[in-house]
């Protein structure tokens, strides 16, 4: 049986679900999947560095409630995070990057993921900075030490955006691709519609946990830029940099707006697209559009989100579900050592010719 | 560079636009793919049968008007269809099975699909009949002869259905599956929506060429209880006969039954549905269902399907795309090639190890 080593980079919401799964399914995962998967190593900003080549008990771990976890007071453990080192020196085939991005440069997972495709392993993250900013050059790194780096979270959680994009549409053109990428902004145009005047609906999202203290990035179409790059770059080729998508918001939208929409058969949607130029270029952008009814983005509504490809010989294809959500970004992470183990797990990492030694 | 002969049985629409296809873009395909596609067999019910074991000229091939098509004038070709002679002595590594079903016994697809995997050839098809009344049995033959039996084609034309739900979703508990699988009764639904009664909404349908002389199989239901049964035994795994899919339609749906619903934010579908019960069995069915406006399926309208997948750790992940069209079903038999180029490239076909002979 292959066994895949994790070291998990942040221990916040995502790799904590995942951990949670891992303890709780592992066994049917093994059956199901061919592979075992056990944590060697956990850093995290608040509770420190965890290293355990020979594993860790999670379930001991997810016992404790998560602001009183304390690595230090466990073998092996650390008051410092040691990202680098950890990354570097530690044990793990595979690095599980879920910590925070800063969208102007996409630190620190950038440096994360960089450290860990240097040292020769396997890398598969949630977070969007890196891959929009420089999935070319993490691509190339990759490539060049043999490994995999995975990113389906990064766009819509675990539903399956940028795998059905590179698999099952495969034979296809695809002329361009838009969708409805952030749940916060989503929910609120939902509230505009039942009248709730956009301060109002702002403090309520707030309110509900699903907007930040600071909501530009979501109400201004910062996040959905980021994703929009993403999928340019991943579905069209494209190379886009940050300012190369004019990125519109929904602040300006009051419930009037939706009615006058509603009466002429139209609905408000902050929306991001990527269109393929005659010649050849991207033109990506993120906008507020009225959509007509049939358009297959119109009916999403709430946290659900969605991306429409537009293809040659198939029209339109259109997959949606939940856009956040930390198991649902959890599992994002699971499809990712699943794509690693089909795409790397005849060729082995260094743990799994161990195995073959061993088995 | 690995190259397939195809033998394409049936040239009604779907075949013939998968040889317009490789006739326009094989080269294309041959790039981004990473093999060559040759067509050496065609059989057809009207033209004959036609045999080149160094290839058949496509071109000169489409620039024959469909009805005007006669094998027997052609070197290699004769009037008769010999379906089986050419299935199972002829040239070919992969069966391209495109004919037509009876419901009842999946047959002549069926015996054509047989036939082929018995040979070692590789199949793929768009016929529901054998896939539905006959999956398990047909799978376990292909892997008895360690061949591949592919048919995305048979759910939802070329829209990714089956293979979301075998690859994309790896690793999840599938709860259930409903889909909206009938593009002629959802675009009847939509006229009975715009205030058309049923007869007229039919009539019309017929006059469009969406709906047949007796459109009994598309309204009422039983054509999506075939692709219910095939959904349920890859997704679910169930083993479904005809009989256990309980089969409603929408005949008995007015005018003022869509004003009603659409006054409480309803919207009449019909719908094929399967759920695993407590007990680990399958229930499925085809019901009409006024469906609530946030449901995944209430907006799919007209010629566009789609299938909801309900899992555990995802939620709803909902793919929408065309229900049919002759261009859109021979994308389904390119991804079926693709998958089993995948799946058995490597190992090869008798085919392929000539051509590592030739070098």
């Amino acid at each position: 049986m292959t066994r895949y080593d994790l070291a998990l980079i942040g221990f916040g919401g995502v790799n904590r679900a995942l951990a949670e799964l891992i303890a709780e399914r592992g066994s049917e995962l093994e059956d199901e999947l061919g592979f075992d998967l056990r944590v060697v190593a956990i850093t995290d900003l608040r509770a420190g560095s965890l290293v355990r080549p020979d594993g860790i008990d999670l379930a001991a771990l997810l016992a404790t409630a998560p602001g009183e976890l304390d690595f230090s007071t466990l073998e092996g453990g650390s008051c410092e995070p040691r990202n680098q080192q950890v990354i570097q020196d530690g044990p793990g085939d595979i690095v599980v990057e879920a910590t925070f991005t800063n969208p102007a440069d996409g630190e620190p997972a950038l440096s994360h993921v960089r450290w860990a495709l240097e040292a020769g392993k396997h890398v598969c993250t949630t977070n969007k900075g890196p891959v929009a900013l420089h999935g070319r050059v993490l691509k190339e790194l990759a490539a060049r030490h043999g490994v995999g780096f995975e990113f389906e979270g990064s766009v819509l959680s675990g539903t399956p955006i940028l795998r059905t994009a590179g698999r099952l549409l495969a034979g296809l053109r695809v002329t361009g691709v838009e969708g409805i990428m952030n749940g916060t902004s989503n929910h609120i145009l939902g509230r505009l519609e039942e009248g709730v005047d956009f301060p109002e609906a702002v403090r309520e999202a707030q309110a509900l946990g699903y907007a930040e203290a600071d909501p530009t990035a979501d109400v201004e179409g910062h996040d959905v830029q980021l994703k929009v790059m993403i999928l340019a770059n991943e579905v069209l080729g494209a190379d886009l940099r940050r300012e190369d998508v004019r990125c519109g918001g929904i602040s300006h939208l009051t419930p009037a707006d939706m009615r006058d929409a509603a009466s002429r058969g139209l609905r408000w949607k902050l929306v991001g697209q990527a269109t393929r130029r005659e010649d050849g270029s991207v033109d990506a952008r993120v906008v507020s559009a009225a959509l007509p009814a049939d358009h297959p983005l119109a009916a999403v509504s709430g946290p659900t989100n969605a991306v429409a490809f537009h293809t040659d010989l198939l029209g339109t294809v259109t997959v949606s579900g939940p856009g956040a959500g930390r198991t649902e970004t959890a599992y994002a992470l699971v499809s990712d050592i699943i794509a690693i183990h089909q795409r790397h797990g005849a060729a082995g990492t260094h743990h799994l010719s161990k195995e073959s030694f061993r088995g």
